[in-house]
């Protein structure tokens, strides 16, 4: 209550979730928040689609899909199926929600048999979900089925007013698309819904999603806070980058491998490691003594590139034993100037 | 159980306990964890004392006292006590704990007419925590009064070993210090223990602590897996730093404030937003038009330096009216090459 609104903010840790894992769908996971708390300004929501937008960026994933729905719209949609109950609700959401895997017919199917809709208006249903074309094109079909639905006409307003102000902010238009199809499963959203896709992933599910969320904070406090917000889903946005082979997870970051010949070099190969960690290299050393074949192999196995070691012999020349674990090649070279040496071997 | 060992990992993320919450001292807060897994040599535990030597360095707090003890000679000083049972150890782990805020008298008294202690085993626990002087002076007075207990001689020898291997990987010596009243609350450590203090307060608990776990992960897995950790308390630290004036929490991290004329001019703020913000500045709009003053005043409780403003004389002279909030000097600037003019407003 104290902090001055709105307040902006961002935090990034692990939340949990009662699921049925799948491909990226965890029951941790980390989430990336951003949240604009205490204004109920539409410019707000554009910004959460400029983050969406700067964040795949900054990432390196600018082909993706960022789609945009408000809730109101959904709303208006129960009234054309018969009124605005939560349970007529509900079952509008659960039809547009099973739209991708089950198909229209089925869709209309269960509407009239199972939700007790007219076969009217479960057309109706059907037919604005089923609304394509360019954003301009969607929201005009979306209002003329809508004519006389405030709520919907209200949700059209504001859909239409978040699309312009990401584009004033510099969202590549071709980014954001009006997807009357969206719900968000959480009942809390109140006007806009995001959800991001991968274009080489269709199917995968939203990487970044998020919406308005009016009545969640005052439910805590008893006083009105508007609020909006949007959220990378980290651990799956990483499994669809893996999948599309464009991240690749190193073995380690180790770069460097520091064996040890024997404990009473172990000081030489710590005071080496930590010369060459000063010099911004990525180094370990090994816990064990000995057996430097062994030693050498976990090193690759780390993926390291250069394996060092100092025994007696080359204690006593103030010189390293220097392996390039690509080339194979073994040398002993002076200590002196061995950062170079190194980053030599690294190139 | 797939890793290859040893696995080494750092996390940072937010974690809870129950407890009664004071300065620094939260009931949620945030570790930054560092672990090795899969290894029982000391190297790993000197490699903790090394990464938070690094840490404190890179965090600008060199002047700090990495505090080091051995939990095999607290078990050797409750066999000094009469008896290595639980009991006996925990009333020597509770008198130790007290010795700072009750002194020496109070605990003595506490260990005999509390705790069961004969006269004799209370002095010889007092004798014990109370040694003084340099790491080597404590740690041959330790085994003076240790003589014949193995365990505590063993926790000795690793003592020793860790200072050696730390020393060896560049951790200035006057920063590690043998402490041997640290005890550590945590019953799962089982050998080495460390806690770090900001030498400028002596009395605020430790901002770095961990220790060597070798049996908590066996209790859940029903192997061997000897580990050992160390985690700052993001938190904790932090009030510290800032008891310290050694960091000063921005009220905000804006330089640029867009304040926003009205509604029609709104695209203009935001396109002069994306702009600046390409160029590397941190810029934040308003969600509100019009009342510019407030805007502007906003801004300044924000900390931003710098107010701008398009409204539709700027926007027909393709302009920028620029307010420089500390000096309080305002002037109408062009559009073209506005960075580098928000840029010299902010040096």
């Amino acid at each position: 209550p104290d902090l001055p609104k709105p307040f902006k903010r961002y935090q990034v840790a692990p939340v949990w979730r009662a699921e049925k894992p799948g491909q990226g769908r965890f029951r941790e996971f980390v989430q990336c928040d951003v949240d604009i708390v205490g204004t109920a300004s539409l410019a707000a929501d554009a910004e959460c689609v400029q983050v969406d937008s700067a964040v795949m960026d900054a990432l390196g994933v600018p082909d993706v899909q960022i789609r945009v729905n408000n809730r109101r719209i959904l709303e208006g949609l129960s009234t054309l199926a018969g009124g605005a109950d939560a349970n007529r609700m509900k079952a509008v959401f659960r039809a547009i929600d099973k739209l991708d895997k089950q198909g229209p017919d089925t869709v209309r199917e269960l509407l009239v048999s199972q939700d007790g809709l007219t076969p009217d208006q479960a057309a109706r249903v059907l037919a604005f979900v089923s609304i394509t074309g360019s954003n301009a094109e969607r929201l005009a079909q979306a209002r003329e089925l809508m004519a006389g639905v405030e709520t919907a006409q209200k949700g059209l307003d504001e859909l239409q007013t978040v699309l312009d102000l990401a584009a004033a902010g510099g969202v590549p238009a071709d980014r954001v698309q009006v997807d009357l199809s969206i719900a968000r499963g959480l009942d809390y959203y109140t006007g806009t819904v995001f959800e991001t896709f991968l274009l080489g992933l269709p199917g995968f599910g939203s990487v970044m999603s998020g919406g308005r969320y009016d009545g969640l904070i005052s439910l805590f406090i008893g006083k009105d806070m508007p609020a909006v917000g949007i959220s990378v889903g980290l651990d799956r946005l990483l499994a669809g980058l893996i999948e599309l082979k464009r991240v690749e997870a190193p073995k380690s970051v180790v770069e460097v491998y520091v064996a040890v010949f024997d404990e009473e070099t172990r000081p030489a190969a710590l005071a080496l490691a930590a010369r060459l960690r000063a010099a911004g290299l990525r180094v370990e050393v090994s816990y064990e003594a000995g057996k430097i074949g062994k030693q050498f192999k976990h090193a690759d196995r780390l993926g390291a590139r250069v394996a060092l070691v100092i025994g007696p012999e080359e204690l006593a020349q103030n010189a390293v034993a220097l392996k390039d674990l690509r080339a194979g090649a073994q040398a002993v070279v002076p200590l002196d100037g061995i950062e170079a040496k190194v980053r030599q071997a690294l190139c």
